[in-house]
């Protein structure tokens, strides 16, 4: 499926999000939208602040250990920024349902595949472990937010 | 406390915390960061991500509701917006322990007053509740962030 | 080309770049990183920036004339919203020369087309076709990155 | 005066920019906003943006200056980071003329304000030299932009 058909496909989604939103609301007031299709987008939200939080943690981990001369952290150090950055769009996005979720989504999958190879080279730091575990979770949850608005579409 | 000596102190918090952080690593692998300073940061790091996602998603909520022709939304729809860019700038720079923490935990104290504020007025839709609830949390977060830092700096 | 070669180029040239860097400043002081190669970067950068910008004011603009009844501008107000989301991550990204480049600016470039081609439809709003010239400029500056990356890895 | 009485006003100072955007807009159809409030919204969303997109330059710069051993570089590879997410923050807020404008122009006045001074001890340096001076015009573009609200407030 091309990418604008998705996008057109997660409009209609998000469309019938608004329209199923008052009577979920009354059933479950802790959710912040009604329905499972909302459910979706805001599990991936949640997913991506979590990673974008450790990413930026790890991230100033590796910029201490270059500082001490441990120079092969230098290439986690920028990977770590770079998908803290990726994530906290996809976040920021995908938490107000925007119809542009499909395009983030995918960038954020990809980066958080990319950094997440990068940071198990040095699992044996606990920091970079966790990093790791955070952008595999962020990754997956990114893929099934697409999934989801592919099946919904049909 | 002027901000320049509070940052000061807070660079010199931070110097602690690295320290600080290999035998904390060692004691608990499910630790971001080690020592008890760095949890204030990523407690604190967290609210703000939680009221940022449920921020934005309240603002796209009143931005519908505004559509339908309820105008008296359009007030949140703006405050849920910068309130959720405001609270993920402070979680970008409490995650890294970043040395301006203070001056953007100050912003977003501020703003997450206002903006509970402002959606507490209409309390009665179970997302602006939720909303309210994650801005009072997320005040409170930076502002014990805030005195934390302060103690420490003592 | 796939993107993890892409990605794997990337990292090449950005080592590149930051081999040239000094010898570069000492001729052009204004610049911020020496070389053509950086020039790419913060050029893309500039138009993220530039785009970002105007689709946060679009993106108000929008809002408040669904507010005095405009129902037709929903759309716009939350493609726009999306749309600077996306570039201000752009921006980040590049502006650092990070090792996600690509991957932002594939999405950026994605999201320009589409929020483009939203705003176009209602461009005798002066406010929405600044928006779609910002949208065309952004999404070209993004193309222009990822095929001057793709060219430097060769 | 109060930020909560500042906020108020600047909401008024929203309304009547609102109120005057379409005449202007049909005089002068290149800027994104009418009238002359609008304008020192943008030109500080402009500031803020060229700051933001230096200061992650900068940052990486510094980065790659500390791997290379030049340890002292490490304080301004975080203040650079952290005041690039803060004037991001600020020029997202400000270019859709936010009613929290004041709270992060004052964050990011603050926040530019000891980045550059941090800088500008490394001043010999051309990126270094270049950041100083960005930070040096984004605290002056937030701080008129807080002068302006206040007196068209009065």
């Amino acid at each position: 499926m091309s990418r604008l058909s998705l996008a057109a496909l997660l409009g209609v989604a998000a469309g019938l999000m608004a329209l199923g939103t008052t009577r979920a609301q009354e059933k479950s007031p802790s959710q912040p939208k009604g329905g499972d299709h909302a459910h979706h987008f805001m599990d991936c939200a949640k997913a991506c602040d979590d990673c974008a939080r450790i990413c930026e943690a790890c991230g100033a981990h590796c910029t201490k250990l270059v500082a001490e001369g441990k120079r092969e952290h230098l290439e986690t150090a920028r990977t770590c920024q770079d998908c803290a950055t990726v994530c906290a769009a996809a976040s920021a996005v995908t938490a107000r349902m925007g119809p542009y979720s499909d395009a983030i989504c995918q960038a954020c999958a990809d980066v958080c595949k990319r950094c997440g190879d990068a940071c198990e080279k040095h699992a044996a730091d606990p920091m970079m472990k966790r990093c790791t575990d955070e952008c595999r979770r962020c990754e997956k949850a990114c893929r099934d937010m697409l999934a989801h608005a592919r099946q919904a579409a049909r």
